[in-house]
Protein backbone atom coordinates (compact mmCIF):
# COMPACT_ATOMS: atom_id res chain seq x y z
CA UNK A 1 0.00 0.00 0.00
CA UNK A 2 1.61 3.67 -1.41
CA UNK A 3 0.07 6.83 0.48
CA UNK A 4 0.77 10.03 -1.20
CA UNK A 5 0.21 12.81 1.30
CA UNK A 6 -0.30 16.15 -0.90
CA UNK A 7 0.40 19.07 1.35
CA UNK A 8 2.01 16.39 3.29
CA UNK A 9 4.64 19.17 4.55
CA UNK A 10 1.84 20.79 6.88
CA UNK A 11 0.51 19.64 10.54
CA UNK A 12 -2.11 16.95 9.55
CA UNK A 13 0.09 15.75 6.50
CA UNK A 14 3.14 15.62 8.98
CA UNK A 15 1.05 13.96 11.91
CA UNK A 16 0.05 11.03 9.62
CA UNK A 17 3.33 10.81 7.98
CA UNK A 18 5.13 10.08 11.16
CA UNK A 19 2.23 7.58 12.58
CA UNK A 20 2.05 5.52 9.53
CA UNK A 21 6.00 5.20 9.11
CA UNK A 22 5.84 4.25 12.72
CA UNK A 23 3.15 2.13 13.02
CA UNK A 24 3.27 0.22 9.77
CA UNK A 25 4.91 -0.59 6.63
CA UNK A 26 3.05 1.72 3.87
CA UNK A 27 5.05 3.36 1.87
CA UNK A 28 4.94 6.81 2.05
CA UNK A 29 5.52 9.78 -0.35
CA UNK A 30 5.28 13.63 1.14
CA UNK A 31 4.03 16.16 -1.65
CA UNK A 32 4.31 19.90 -1.67
CA UNK A 33 4.13 22.31 -4.21
CA UNK A 34 7.55 22.97 -3.74
CA UNK A 35 10.05 19.91 -4.66
CA UNK A 36 12.17 21.15 -2.26
CA UNK A 37 10.04 21.75 0.62
CA UNK A 38 9.11 18.41 0.44
CA UNK A 39 12.36 16.90 0.48
CA UNK A 40 13.59 19.15 3.49
CA UNK A 41 10.29 17.94 5.52
CA UNK A 42 10.68 14.18 4.26
CA UNK A 43 14.64 14.12 5.30
CA UNK A 44 12.72 16.01 8.73
CA UNK A 45 10.63 12.73 9.19
CA UNK A 46 13.01 10.49 8.99
CA UNK A 47 15.04 11.73 11.22
CA UNK A 48 12.43 12.28 13.31
CA UNK A 49 11.89 8.46 13.36
CA UNK A 50 15.82 7.64 13.34
CA UNK A 51 16.05 9.18 16.35
CA UNK A 52 13.53 6.82 17.77
CA UNK A 53 15.14 3.69 16.32
CA UNK A 54 13.10 3.01 13.76
CA UNK A 55 14.22 3.33 9.56
CA UNK A 56 12.46 4.66 7.39
CA UNK A 57 12.13 6.00 3.47
CA UNK A 58 10.03 8.92 3.14
CA UNK A 59 10.18 10.16 -0.26
CA UNK A 60 9.42 13.95 -0.92
CA UNK A 61 8.39 15.70 -4.58
CA UNK A 62 5.97 17.80 -6.11
CA UNK A 63 2.50 16.85 -5.42
CA UNK A 64 1.74 15.67 -8.91
CA UNK A 65 4.73 13.04 -8.90
CA UNK A 66 3.54 12.18 -5.50
CA UNK A 67 0.32 11.17 -6.71
CA UNK A 68 1.66 9.24 -9.83
CA UNK A 69 1.19 5.17 -8.41
CA UNK A 70 0.22 6.36 -4.86
CA UNK A 71 -3.12 3.63 -4.29
CA UNK A 72 -4.06 6.15 -1.19
CA UNK A 73 -3.60 10.18 -2.01
CA UNK A 74 -4.92 12.20 1.26
CA UNK A 75 -5.28 16.05 0.38
CA UNK A 76 -3.64 17.59 3.92
CA UNK A 77 -4.31 20.65 2.35
CA UNK A 78 -5.79 23.67 3.31
CA UNK A 79 -9.68 23.38 2.56
CA UNK A 80 -9.39 26.49 0.04
CA UNK A 81 -6.51 24.75 -1.47
CA UNK A 82 -8.39 21.20 -2.04
CA UNK A 83 -9.98 21.97 -5.82
CA UNK A 84 -6.81 23.70 -6.55
CA UNK A 85 -4.59 20.74 -5.43
CA UNK A 86 -7.15 17.86 -7.33
CA UNK A 87 -7.05 19.24 -10.50
CA UNK A 88 -3.34 19.83 -10.28
CA UNK A 89 -3.05 16.28 -9.60
CA UNK A 90 -5.65 14.78 -11.56
CA UNK A 91 -3.81 13.00 -14.97
CA UNK A 92 -1.83 10.98 -12.12
CA UNK A 93 -4.87 9.39 -9.94
CA UNK A 94 -5.31 6.29 -11.95
CA UNK A 95 -7.67 4.47 -9.94
CA UNK A 96 -6.12 6.22 -6.31
CA UNK A 97 -8.64 6.50 -3.58
CA UNK A 98 -8.75 10.70 -2.67
CA UNK A 99 -9.03 10.74 1.25
CA UNK A 100 -9.98 14.68 2.21
CA UNK A 101 -9.14 15.51 5.78
CA UNK A 102 -9.69 19.14 5.11
CA UNK A 103 -12.51 21.06 7.23
CA UNK A 104 -14.16 24.47 6.18
CA UNK A 105 -14.42 27.03 9.13
CA UNK A 106 -14.77 30.17 10.40
CA UNK A 107 -14.49 32.53 13.32
CA UNK A 108 -16.68 35.03 15.01
CA UNK A 109 -17.10 36.74 18.65
CA UNK A 110 -18.28 33.25 19.98
CA UNK A 111 -15.51 30.56 18.57
CA UNK A 112 -15.23 28.75 15.48
CA UNK A 113 -17.76 27.77 13.01
CA UNK A 114 -18.09 24.90 10.91
CA UNK A 115 -18.44 26.50 7.23
CA UNK A 116 -18.88 24.21 4.45
CA UNK A 117 -18.48 25.46 0.83
CA UNK A 118 -21.70 25.67 -1.24
CA UNK A 119 -21.55 21.69 -2.49
CA UNK A 120 -22.25 20.62 1.40
CA UNK A 121 -18.90 19.49 2.37
CA UNK A 122 -15.23 19.86 2.13
CA UNK A 123 -15.27 16.20 1.24
CA UNK A 124 -18.38 16.66 -1.37
CA UNK A 125 -15.84 19.72 -3.06
CA UNK A 126 -12.95 17.12 -3.47
CA UNK A 127 -15.49 14.54 -5.23
CA UNK A 128 -16.44 17.47 -7.76
CA UNK A 129 -13.25 18.36 -8.34
CA UNK A 130 -11.81 14.87 -9.22
CA UNK A 131 -12.27 12.98 -12.43
CA UNK A 132 -15.13 11.06 -12.93
CA UNK A 133 -15.26 7.71 -10.91
CA UNK A 134 -12.67 8.99 -8.65
CA UNK A 135 -13.75 7.28 -5.26
CA UNK A 136 -13.40 9.84 -2.73
CA UNK A 137 -13.78 9.12 1.25
CA UNK A 138 -13.53 12.04 3.89
CA UNK A 139 -11.35 10.85 6.96
CA UNK A 140 -8.91 12.27 9.60
CA UNK A 141 -10.97 15.91 10.49
CA UNK A 142 -10.74 15.57 13.98
CA UNK A 143 -7.48 14.33 14.43
CA UNK A 144 -5.47 16.69 16.43
CA UNK A 145 -2.33 16.76 14.68
CA UNK A 146 -0.05 18.17 16.99
CA UNK A 147 -1.32 15.67 19.45
CA UNK A 148 -0.19 12.74 16.46
CA UNK A 149 2.96 14.80 15.42
CA UNK A 150 4.81 14.40 19.01
CA UNK A 151 5.36 10.37 18.91
CA UNK A 152 5.80 10.77 22.88
CA UNK A 153 1.75 11.31 22.57
CA UNK A 154 -1.12 7.86 22.84
CA UNK A 155 -3.47 8.92 19.90
CA UNK A 156 -6.47 7.25 21.89
CA UNK A 157 -9.32 7.85 19.79
CA UNK A 158 -11.52 7.57 17.31
CA UNK A 159 -12.25 8.96 13.45
CA UNK A 160 -14.75 8.85 11.16
CA UNK A 161 -14.93 7.55 7.76
CA UNK A 162 -17.39 9.05 4.86
CA UNK A 163 -17.85 8.68 1.21
CA UNK A 164 -20.19 6.60 -0.99
CA UNK A 165 -17.80 3.97 -1.91
CA UNK A 166 -18.00 1.51 1.04
CA UNK A 167 -15.09 -0.78 -0.43
CA UNK A 168 -13.19 3.06 -0.44
CA UNK A 169 -14.01 3.45 2.99
CA UNK A 170 -13.21 -0.26 4.63
CA UNK A 171 -9.64 0.51 2.80
CA UNK A 172 -9.52 4.27 4.50
CA UNK A 173 -10.85 2.37 7.62
CA UNK A 174 -7.67 -0.04 7.92
CA UNK A 175 -5.36 2.39 6.97
CA UNK A 176 -6.73 4.58 10.11
CA UNK A 177 -6.84 1.35 12.20
CA UNK A 178 -2.88 0.46 11.27
CA UNK A 179 -2.13 3.63 13.54
CA UNK A 180 -1.57 2.73 17.33
CA UNK A 181 -4.52 3.69 19.32
CA UNK A 182 -6.74 5.35 16.60
CA UNK A 183 -10.06 3.48 15.98
CA UNK A 184 -11.82 4.02 12.58
CA UNK A 185 -15.88 4.42 12.52
CA UNK A 186 -17.77 4.26 9.85
CA UNK A 187 -19.98 7.28 8.83
CA UNK A 188 -21.63 6.05 5.81
CA UNK A 189 -22.34 8.00 2.63
CA UNK A 190 -20.99 11.55 1.59
CA UNK A 191 -24.27 13.47 2.13
CA UNK A 192 -23.44 12.55 6.02
CA UNK A 193 -19.72 14.44 5.63
CA UNK A 194 -21.15 17.92 6.77
CA UNK A 195 -21.86 16.38 9.95
CA UNK A 196 -18.55 14.89 10.33
CA UNK A 197 -16.47 17.87 9.58
CA UNK A 198 -18.65 20.18 11.87
CA UNK A 199 -16.80 17.85 14.96
CA UNK A 200 -13.98 19.72 14.33
CA UNK A 201 -14.74 23.41 15.10
CA UNK A 202 -16.34 21.70 18.39
CA UNK A 203 -13.86 20.05 19.48
CA UNK A 204 -11.38 23.56 19.09
CA UNK A 205 -14.25 25.57 21.17
CA UNK A 206 -14.70 22.77 23.83
CA UNK A 207 -10.78 22.48 24.47
CA UNK A 208 -10.96 26.46 24.38
CA UNK A 209 -13.19 26.54 27.87
CA UNK A 210 -12.31 23.71 29.62
CA UNK A 211 -8.59 24.20 31.21
CA UNK A 212 -6.13 21.46 30.35
CA UNK A 213 -8.18 19.93 27.65
CA UNK A 214 -5.99 20.79 24.68
CA UNK A 215 -5.47 18.87 21.11
CA UNK A 216 -8.64 17.08 21.86
CA UNK A 217 -9.78 14.20 20.39
CA UNK A 218 -13.39 12.00 20.79
CA UNK A 219 -14.04 8.42 21.36
CA UNK A 220 -17.78 7.64 20.34
CA UNK A 221 -19.39 4.55 23.79
CA UNK B 1 -32.82 23.36 43.27
CA UNK B 2 -36.04 22.70 41.67
CA UNK B 3 -36.20 21.58 37.78
CA UNK B 4 -39.49 21.65 35.24
CA UNK B 5 -39.30 19.09 33.09
CA UNK B 6 -41.41 20.60 30.27
CA UNK B 7 -42.47 17.60 27.71
CA UNK B 8 -40.76 15.99 30.78
CA UNK B 9 -43.33 12.90 29.23
CA UNK B 10 -41.20 12.28 26.39
CA UNK B 11 -38.22 10.21 25.96
CA UNK B 12 -35.21 12.63 26.92
CA UNK B 13 -37.82 13.68 29.63
CA UNK B 14 -38.18 10.84 31.10
CA UNK B 15 -34.49 10.25 30.57
CA UNK B 16 -33.29 13.22 33.04
CA UNK B 17 -36.47 13.06 35.26
CA UNK B 18 -35.06 9.41 36.69
CA UNK B 19 -31.63 9.83 36.71
CA UNK B 20 -32.12 13.50 38.68
CA UNK B 21 -34.37 11.36 40.91
CA UNK B 22 -32.13 8.55 41.31
CA UNK B 23 -28.35 10.53 42.15
CA UNK B 24 -29.54 13.74 43.30
CA UNK B 25 -32.33 15.08 45.85
CA UNK B 26 -33.38 17.90 43.70
CA UNK B 27 -37.09 18.48 43.25
CA UNK B 28 -38.54 16.94 39.83
CA UNK B 29 -41.59 18.30 38.35
CA UNK B 30 -43.07 16.67 35.10
CA UNK B 31 -44.62 19.15 32.96
CA UNK B 32 -46.95 18.48 29.83
CA UNK B 33 -49.45 20.41 27.63
CA UNK B 34 -52.06 17.60 29.92
CA UNK B 35 -52.12 17.93 32.71
CA UNK B 36 -53.52 14.17 32.86
CA UNK B 37 -50.87 13.08 30.99
CA UNK B 38 -47.91 14.58 33.19
CA UNK B 39 -49.09 13.33 36.44
CA UNK B 40 -49.82 9.67 35.08
CA UNK B 41 -46.29 9.94 33.67
CA UNK B 42 -44.70 10.89 37.33
CA UNK B 43 -46.07 8.13 38.74
CA UNK B 44 -45.19 5.58 36.19
CA UNK B 45 -41.33 7.60 37.19
CA UNK B 46 -42.01 7.04 40.94
CA UNK B 47 -42.78 3.11 40.37
CA UNK B 48 -39.65 2.41 38.18
CA UNK B 49 -37.87 4.10 40.63
CA UNK B 50 -39.83 2.50 44.07
CA UNK B 51 -38.96 -0.69 42.21
CA UNK B 52 -35.50 0.23 42.47
CA UNK B 53 -35.68 1.03 46.44
CA UNK B 54 -35.67 5.07 45.64
CA UNK B 55 -38.88 6.59 47.60
CA UNK B 56 -39.54 10.06 45.44
CA UNK B 57 -42.18 12.27 45.12
CA UNK B 58 -42.18 13.37 41.45
CA UNK B 59 -44.97 15.58 40.71
CA UNK B 60 -46.82 15.86 37.04
CA UNK B 61 -48.84 19.03 36.17
CA UNK B 62 -49.66 21.20 33.48
CA UNK B 63 -46.07 23.19 31.45
CA UNK B 64 -47.05 26.31 32.84
CA UNK B 65 -47.89 25.22 36.34
CA UNK B 66 -44.89 23.41 36.19
CA UNK B 67 -42.92 26.15 35.13
CA UNK B 68 -43.88 28.15 38.15
CA UNK B 69 -41.49 28.31 41.48
CA UNK B 70 -38.74 26.44 39.15
CA UNK B 71 -35.14 26.88 39.29
CA UNK B 72 -34.34 25.60 36.10
CA UNK B 73 -36.96 24.99 33.06
CA UNK B 74 -35.66 22.20 30.56
CA UNK B 75 -37.75 22.66 27.17
CA UNK B 76 -37.75 18.56 26.86
CA UNK B 77 -40.20 19.28 23.83
CA UNK B 78 -38.85 18.67 19.98
CA UNK B 79 -37.68 21.73 18.07
CA UNK B 80 -40.65 22.53 16.39
CA UNK B 81 -42.72 23.15 19.67
CA UNK B 82 -39.70 25.01 21.63
CA UNK B 83 -41.20 28.54 20.77
CA UNK B 84 -44.89 27.54 21.46
CA UNK B 85 -43.78 25.79 24.83
CA UNK B 86 -41.66 29.00 25.50
CA UNK B 87 -44.37 31.43 25.05
CA UNK B 88 -46.63 29.45 27.10
CA UNK B 89 -45.11 29.20 29.96
CA UNK B 90 -43.16 32.63 29.68
CA UNK B 91 -45.24 34.26 32.49
CA UNK B 92 -44.24 31.50 35.24
CA UNK B 93 -40.24 31.83 34.45
CA UNK B 94 -39.48 34.74 36.58
CA UNK B 95 -35.76 34.39 37.38
CA UNK B 96 -35.62 30.84 36.13
CA UNK B 97 -32.67 29.10 33.65
CA UNK B 98 -34.08 27.97 30.32
CA UNK B 99 -32.49 24.58 29.34
CA UNK B 100 -32.93 23.92 25.67
CA UNK B 101 -31.92 20.01 24.94
CA UNK B 102 -33.91 19.82 21.34
CA UNK B 103 -32.02 19.38 17.82
CA UNK B 104 -33.44 20.02 14.40
CA UNK B 105 -32.44 17.61 11.97
CA UNK B 106 -34.24 16.42 8.86
CA UNK B 107 -33.45 12.70 6.95
CA UNK B 108 -32.14 12.07 3.35
CA UNK B 109 -30.48 9.35 1.88
CA UNK B 110 -27.08 9.26 3.06
CA UNK B 111 -28.46 9.51 7.11
CA UNK B 112 -29.92 12.60 9.66
CA UNK B 113 -28.56 16.49 8.51
CA UNK B 114 -28.34 19.15 11.26
CA UNK B 115 -30.93 21.34 10.09
CA UNK B 116 -30.74 24.23 12.54
CA UNK B 117 -33.49 26.97 12.55
CA UNK B 118 -33.35 30.35 10.68
CA UNK B 119 -31.52 31.84 13.84
CA UNK B 120 -28.87 29.60 13.82
CA UNK B 121 -29.82 27.19 16.27
CA UNK B 122 -32.45 25.64 18.52
CA UNK B 123 -30.61 27.13 21.35
CA UNK B 124 -31.11 30.70 19.81
CA UNK B 125 -34.74 29.83 19.18
CA UNK B 126 -35.27 29.40 22.67
CA UNK B 127 -33.54 32.53 23.91
CA UNK B 128 -35.55 34.47 21.00
CA UNK B 129 -38.94 33.47 22.56
CA UNK B 130 -37.79 33.78 26.12
CA UNK B 131 -38.30 37.03 27.99
CA UNK B 132 -35.69 39.62 27.89
CA UNK B 133 -33.20 38.72 30.35
CA UNK B 134 -33.90 35.14 30.43
CA UNK B 135 -30.80 33.00 30.68
CA UNK B 136 -30.95 30.55 28.27
CA UNK B 137 -28.51 27.43 27.98
CA UNK B 138 -27.94 24.58 25.60
CA UNK B 139 -27.44 21.31 27.23
CA UNK B 140 -27.81 17.52 27.12
CA UNK B 141 -28.41 17.34 22.99
CA UNK B 142 -26.17 14.79 22.32
CA UNK B 143 -27.51 11.81 25.57
CA UNK B 144 -29.48 8.81 24.41
CA UNK B 145 -32.84 9.24 26.15
CA UNK B 146 -33.10 5.21 25.46
CA UNK B 147 -29.59 4.79 27.41
CA UNK B 148 -30.58 7.02 30.30
CA UNK B 149 -33.60 5.83 30.85
CA UNK B 150 -32.76 2.08 31.67
CA UNK B 151 -31.68 2.85 34.97
CA UNK B 152 -29.60 -0.45 34.61
CA UNK B 153 -27.31 1.19 32.09
CA UNK B 154 -24.06 3.33 33.12
CA UNK B 155 -24.23 6.49 31.74
CA UNK B 156 -20.27 7.21 30.70
CA UNK B 157 -20.30 10.05 28.12
CA UNK B 158 -20.32 13.88 27.89
CA UNK B 159 -22.73 16.74 27.33
CA UNK B 160 -22.05 20.13 26.45
CA UNK B 161 -23.22 23.30 27.82
CA UNK B 162 -23.35 25.94 26.04
CA UNK B 163 -25.14 29.97 26.47
CA UNK B 164 -24.08 33.55 27.06
CA UNK B 165 -24.25 33.81 30.42
CA UNK B 166 -21.35 31.69 32.56
CA UNK B 167 -23.22 31.70 36.03
CA UNK B 168 -25.71 29.69 33.58
CA UNK B 169 -23.67 27.17 32.19
CA UNK B 170 -21.65 26.48 35.25
CA UNK B 171 -25.68 26.01 37.47
CA UNK B 172 -26.56 23.39 34.27
CA UNK B 173 -23.12 22.07 34.52
CA UNK B 174 -23.55 20.88 38.06
CA UNK B 175 -26.70 19.98 37.49
CA UNK B 176 -25.04 17.32 34.92
CA UNK B 177 -22.71 16.35 36.82
CA UNK B 178 -24.93 15.38 39.50
CA UNK B 179 -25.98 12.13 37.12
CA UNK B 180 -23.57 9.76 38.01
CA UNK B 181 -21.34 8.70 35.39
CA UNK B 182 -22.37 12.31 33.03
CA UNK B 183 -19.75 15.06 32.75
CA UNK B 184 -20.58 18.39 31.21
CA UNK B 185 -17.96 20.68 29.50
CA UNK B 186 -18.49 24.00 28.85
CA UNK B 187 -18.81 25.01 24.87
CA UNK B 188 -19.10 28.61 24.98
CA UNK B 189 -21.05 31.61 24.29
CA UNK B 190 -24.94 30.28 22.69
CA UNK B 191 -23.02 31.56 19.08
CA UNK B 192 -21.09 28.11 19.58
CA UNK B 193 -24.60 26.04 19.58
CA UNK B 194 -25.18 24.63 15.97
CA UNK B 195 -21.59 22.52 16.00
CA UNK B 196 -22.90 21.48 19.55
CA UNK B 197 -26.34 20.53 18.21
CA UNK B 198 -24.91 19.19 15.02
CA UNK B 199 -23.11 16.66 17.16
CA UNK B 200 -26.72 14.52 17.56
CA UNK B 201 -27.00 13.88 14.18
CA UNK B 202 -23.75 12.50 13.38
CA UNK B 203 -24.01 10.31 16.67
CA UNK B 204 -27.21 8.87 14.67
CA UNK B 205 -25.61 8.17 11.43
CA UNK B 206 -22.09 6.72 13.08
CA UNK B 207 -24.41 4.34 14.91
CA UNK B 208 -26.33 3.10 11.87
CA UNK B 209 -22.74 2.47 10.30
CA UNK B 210 -21.30 0.59 13.07
CA UNK B 211 -22.40 -2.51 14.02
CA UNK B 212 -23.00 -3.02 18.08
CA UNK B 213 -23.13 0.99 18.33
CA UNK B 214 -26.34 1.50 19.54
CA UNK B 215 -27.54 4.62 22.16
CA UNK B 216 -24.04 6.08 21.01
CA UNK B 217 -22.60 9.01 23.50
CA UNK B 218 -19.58 10.72 23.29
CA UNK B 219 -16.44 11.48 25.16
CA UNK B 220 -14.10 14.38 24.87
CA UNK B 221 -10.46 13.45 25.71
Amino acid sequence: MDIALLGGTGDIGQALALRWALHTDYGIVVGSRERERARTKAEEYVTELESRGVEREIEGTENAEAAAGADVVVLAVPAYHVADTVEAVADELDDAILVSPAVGMTKDDAGLRYKPPGVGSVTALAADAAPDGTRVVGAFHNLSADRLANLDNDVDQDTLVVGDDPDARDIVADLADGIEGLRALDAGPLGNAPEVEGLTPLLINVARHNEGMHDLGVRFE
